[in-house]
């Protein structure tokens, strides 16, 4: 009787937590998500649109939810696109002796970092200049494999771990439930197209023609015996502030209903403004970095992203009281 | 017993019909394309990279297919964007009384075609003119509104039907067929984006997300209490020759395995061979206008893409013998 007794407690010590997490994710749809008004007006939307009988249903076709990344579905502190291109003067220096006494290679190799910070116009163009040479002169495929590399062995500064386990939890979730009901995730970021097309498809289940990014000119040329896409240095396509309007309809053609965007710079809120003019019943987004001892706290200083929210109605996301967990790895809180 | 026969032969006139057409469509699925080297390579290419047992097996995710427009899936004689842009000239005229004087307006006025012919620079040089009037200072939506206006009423000079009709039957039941084996199929065009996705999705079963093209710049900018997607006069992006595999890259980010172009101006040569370096089986198709009897006879005066069709192994397309069928209109031959 009592190895009946000891057999029966092992039992509901071992299904204890598979019940618990069939439960959570039965029943949850984002479970990292604290309940709150954010979660609340994004489930409410959800069920709308997608319920047949509703007033608000929208055609799965017309689905499109559009989100940034740096700072809305990852860390951005430190921008990750910058960190590969510091990275990659630093495995380049060897074939470039000059760079040791040129800015700003110099300030790259010797990680003096205060010289891209001192001033913003003159720091935006040493990091385009940064960029434009480790982003060219390239195949495309070549660029990819060199941004593998990257994503393998580089870790995040303060939390040590490769920059792909910097996603937010919270938001993989989101990706997954809106999927799940028929939405078209895209990722409509300021960072490279060629970057983010290297780790969207593992990281966040967004093949590549759904990832929408800056970039340099490309040219189809022939190398040797082969045709390959070759990477200039000129630019292209900024993919921010009001230039991410114009890219989305230039790639899906349609009107998102659903857009999310963060706060730092602004870049999010004409897309948010666009998502907006839709038609159809929409939802928008803003994600605002609160949270010093979990991620980042960081904020505007004309405060021109949480002041349109306000205005428009756009739902606030504090990473502090809306997220139970912020990143996959690290315990839960 | 008769009147038994009588029921017997009218059940057997009634479901002939439909009996052949079940067979047609189950056993063949291109039935406009006539038995020849064009159908059987297109068939077995299909079925080989469908088949999971074959060496030559391809995931869905990466069936990408890519169609040139103009003269590859509907017919160019006239290009149909051009006849859009005089006809807008001649709408807007009364607004622009100095048009009456100033080539290269007059001409189209005047329905003198000649002026456009004469020398090819200089015939460019004005159809880019009056693109740029007649494609620019209105909102996305004015323009699709315009543009749906054209496909309503306006007809083609010879055939007299609108130009939606003329779409190439063997292509739609090859569209067909392909996203019936998992392809996504994409228009790869010179023409214009916003153009084209005007219906795509109900003449071709393509969504807009699905359309890559040329087209002009855009602005988001706010026009009395809303905020809209403005075209400018300037050119941003020329999808033709070696600018296809920078926009395939650009927007779908995998090479296609499947691409079809057309004989006339060399067009599709870059687009072709982009997808044949794809290191996945890839098969390539170019259509030959050589049918003056049912639809238009021309060819290139360097034979480019003839040479090159045979130079790299794609199958070319005799309208003439390998399509049994050219339009869906009008009586099968």
């Amino acid at each position: 009787m009592r190895l009946l007794k000891i057999a029966i407690a092992l039992c509901l010590l071992i299904s204890a937590p598979y019940a618990s997490f069939a439960q959570q994710g039965g029943s949850d749809p984002l479970p990292s998500w604290a309940n709150g008004q954010a979660k609340s007006e994004i489930i409410k939307f959800v069920d709308q649109v997608t319920d047949k009988g509703s007033p608000k249903f929208v055609r799965p076709k017309e689905r499109i939810a559009v989100f940034d990344n740096d700072g809305t579905l990852w860390c951005e502190q430190p921008v990750v696109q910058i960190m590969f291109a510091f990275e990659e003067v630093k495995r380049q220096a060897a074939k470039h002796p000059e760079w040791k006494n040129a800015q700003p290679f110099k300030a790259v190799l010797e990680g003096d970092m205060v010289y891209f910070e001192k001033d913003y116009m003159s720091g935006a163009k040493s990091l385009l200049q940064i960029t434009a040479v480790t982003h060219s002169g390239m195949t495309t495929e070549e660029f990819t494999g060199a941004v593998k590399r990257f994503f393998a062995s580089s870790r995040h500064p303060k939390f040590k771990v490769t920059y792909t386990k910097l996603v937010y939890q919270p938001m993989l979730e989101l990706l997954a439930y809106l999927r799940a009901k028929g939405f078209k995730t895209y990722i409509v970021s300021g960072g490279g197209i060629h970057f983010m097309r290297t780790i969207a498809e593992e990281t966040y289940g967004v093949d590549p023609e759904n990832v929408i990014g800056s970039h340099g000119k490309t040219a189809f040329e022939k190398r040797g015996e082969s045709w390959e896409l070759v990477k200039k240095p000129e630019i292209a396509f900024v993919n921010d502030k009001r230039g991410k309007p114009v890219a989305i309809d230039l790639h899906i053609g349609r009107k998102p209903i659903f857009a999310a965007g963060n706060v730092r710079s602004g870049g999010d809120i004409a897309m948010l403004t666009y998502c907006q003019t839709n038609k159809l019943p929409t939802l928008q987004i803003l994600v605002n970095h609160d949270d010093p001892n979990r991620e980042f706290q960081y904020s505007e200083t004309n405060n021109a992203s949480l002041n349109a929210a306000r205005k428009n109605g756009w739902a606030v996301v504090s990473i502090k009281k809306d997220w139970k967990r912020v990143f996959p790895f690290g315990k839960q809180d």
